[in-house]
């Protein structure tokens, strides 16, 4: 498990979440952030997932900026919610090698998830599946 | 400008932002998340910032995760919000280099603005700022 202990201050309100604690987060949010490389600086996009047997999966489409993440031996994603008022929140980054999913099995799985583009679906979508190799949650508040 | 317009599909019900309405958004959001290099692999982690004459700027400790990225001629940093049901939400992002603040004239400045982290406070702050050389947004629904 990598440290991300020092994402925030560490005194006071912080509480590391457990797995169980984790995945139960990760399944109840439909939107994550992505990090990966890309023409050779960090970039973040925002992709709406599902959690599916321990793997990060979403769709995107050939030619676009998200589909050269799915080539990556590290990616990193992560989700999070925050109440501004009460200063409160969670967090879990995860990190692991992302890839296209090209077997066809495989795919006709992933069909009969819930995984519906927000705009307007192409008909002609890539999957990509993220495992992650470290996943850690941090609670504040 | 750099297009993350694949960041989503693109048919349908997406809108690219212009700058001033980027801005609005940026400074009406406490929490972004900033992406980086570490130990040779992306990763994403979520700070509370201001916005503060045109860059991103933020709290961290000596020798956090974090303050490496303050070394970094390219970071990424990322501001969201999504609604579930309506599936409706926007996304801004910004990348350009990263920097510690070590002018004492400047770091007074900065003092003087709201940044409170919002785990218990450390005493000894140190500032990073963020010059955003690429801004863009998109909205959805």
């Amino acid at each position: 498990m990598t440290d991300t202990n020092d994402s925030w201050d560490l005194a006071g309100r912080l509480r590391v979440l457990n797995r169980a604690e984790c995945v139960r987060l990760i399944e109840s949010t439909p939107i994550g952030r992505i990090g990966f490389m890309s023409d050779g600086a960090p970039l973040v996009l925002p992709v709406n997932f599902v959690w599916h047997e321990d793997t990060v999966v979403f769709r995107t489409l050939e030619g676009q900026k998200l589909a050269a993440a799915a080539e990556q031996q590290n990616v990193c994603f992560e989700v999070d919610n925050w109440n501004d008022s009460s200063h409160t929140g969670w967090s879990v980054v995860m990190s692991g090698p992302a890839r296209h999913v090209t077997d066809w099995a495989e795919i006709e799985q992933l069909e009969r998830l819930d995984v519906v583009p927000w705009a307007k679906g192409e008909w002609r979508p890539l999957w990509v599946r993220i495992e992650p190799r470290d996943l850690t949650g941090r609670q504040i508040g």
